[in-house]
């Protein structure tokens, strides 16, 4: 390493490399489980990825990054990669060992090799969370990447995968968070059942985003608002302001009646046009928000 | 046609016949401009594309669905599908057929050749439309989709897209937007600066969602509930009731200085979180539900 911690030695240049092979593995899903390790692309996901591991290892807990492996040019661009990357292994390596390590075509010339980052349920009960969103058997990569992000924006304490769900380690998953699953605490693999009871034990409202809810998203945000400029004393039917665990369906069948029986409230999130749905990222961004904006305005 | 409306010839079954390739070129541009149609696949496309041909021909209009192609399995799953294309060409073809015709690998049983449904931005602006959404130079398909279904589940007038931004025929376009492409005016090719005039000289405000922003969209939407609860006489910076039109950019760049110039006011959506920003179908839905609901609601 020199003093701007850029390494001396010269580029890798062999994609058919055992080394290349290795983190090309990290695609699938059979080399992360068996490795604990997955694969950050770009600058912006390593960019989070290294602030996170930063942190953590200057709190004495176990860092989030391996190694990184960036081109010349890629560091010349954004010198400031190599210097939050004090203290990781960092390779250099040419366009055509960083196109067969990634799952993208084009990584734009860095990729982190990276520890799961998940984290155990009762952590994150523990912390006293005020929003939780939850994927319930979401299947879709891109769709839990863009959950991810969204509850992220809206300052959500932490986001729960049940079991069946999408692996969000998956790179396309990784990608379309936008570098927001290095931001707050996941949880993977949950128990539906055992999580609402667990989140009903500490006082927290568990509301099911369902097209066919009886409760209207607007009329909730309608009450906060009017119990926070003090011109309605409405009876609510459910303080939006109050800490909330927001549960998400799958795709192409929402929740499951099981599911939604979990929940204390079902709520429609409305639709004024003719679109007969909303997709998942933009029912949960709306249902979030609305939770967010309560929460930080009461 | 039996009483059903189901063709009684037998499916075709050539996937290399001219008529099948006829329709798959329509995955591309050269042969969709040619022949102004595009494909509408999937039995949820279909049905809107059936309902708006059947209110476009009963108003003696000109029609949109020039012939549908269907398994007859998925016939018998929907019967209501071959009564929806009652005067329509209904052709039967087996499943090697219709995936040699679809860009998807699973078209589920059915596709439909459709004429170009884009209208003129005179004919949205005579209409005298409260809400609309611009999307100015967006270039992936799926987010032009995302966003045209989140606007018609805001229930926006219309949505434009400028020159330059991707085609709304695309199959992956249409495939994301879920129906909601027969659902409501689309402009095609607009100019920004013409729309923008033209809008003004309504007396529509224009706002540009913009991560840096000065203007608050929830500073907007507290104003609006103030005026409608009748507990704030608190001066405005806009009227989020009023008619609007939403600029969205580029999902790389955002908007150009170009094209934020030419808004009143660049309003961002707040980040509650440590998200570095809003994907666009994200930042585009709470936006237009920020309006719908101001609007709605006065």
């Amino acid at each position: 390493m020199n003093e701007t911690g850029r390494p001396q030695e010269l580029p890798m240049s062999n994609p058919r490399a055992d080394r290349v092979r290795d983190v090309a593995k990290l695609a699938g899903r059979p080399a992360r489980l068996k490795r604990g390790r997955f694969l950050a692309e770009g600058p912006q996901a390593v960019r989070e990825a290294l602030v996170l591991h930063r942190e953590r290892t200057r709190a004495g807990e176990p860092g989030v990054v391996h190694e990184v492996y960036a081109s010349e040019s890629c560091l010349d661009r954004l010198p400031e990669l190599a210097e939050l990357a004090d203290g990781v292994t960092l390779r250099l390596a040419n366009d055509e060992v960083l196109a067969a390590m990634a799952d993208t075509v084009n990584p734009q010339g860095i990729v982190a090799v990276c520890s799961f980052v998940d984290v155990s349920l009762d952590s994150v009960l523990d912390a006293g969370p005020r929003l939780i969103a939850v994927m319930c058997q979401v299947r879709d990569p891109g769709n839990a990447g863009t959950v991810l992000r969204a509850a992220d924006a809206a300052g959500a304490d932490a986001v729960v995968l049940t079991a069946s769900s999408v692996d969000i380690y998956n790179p396309k998953a990784v990608r379309s968070t936008a570098g927001s699953l290095f931001h707050l605490p996941v949880v993977l693999g949950a128990d539906i059942e055992e999580l609402v009871e667990l989140c009903k034990d500490r006082g927290m409202g568990i509301l099911a985003a369902d097209g066919y809810g009886t409760l209207n998203l607007d009329k909730l945000q309608d009450e906060n608002a009017a119990r926070r400029m003090g011109a309605s004393a409405a009876r609510s039917d459910y303080a939006l302001e109050g800490p909330t665990a927001w549960l998400f369906g799958n795709e192409a069948q929402g929740l499951s009646e099981s599911e939604l029986a979990l929940a204390d409230h079902r709520v429609a999130v409305p639709v004024y046009g003719s679109a007969e749905s909303l997709n998942l990222g933009t029912a949960a961004t709306v249902c979030l928000y609305a939770s967010a904006r309560s929460q930080q305005a009461s």
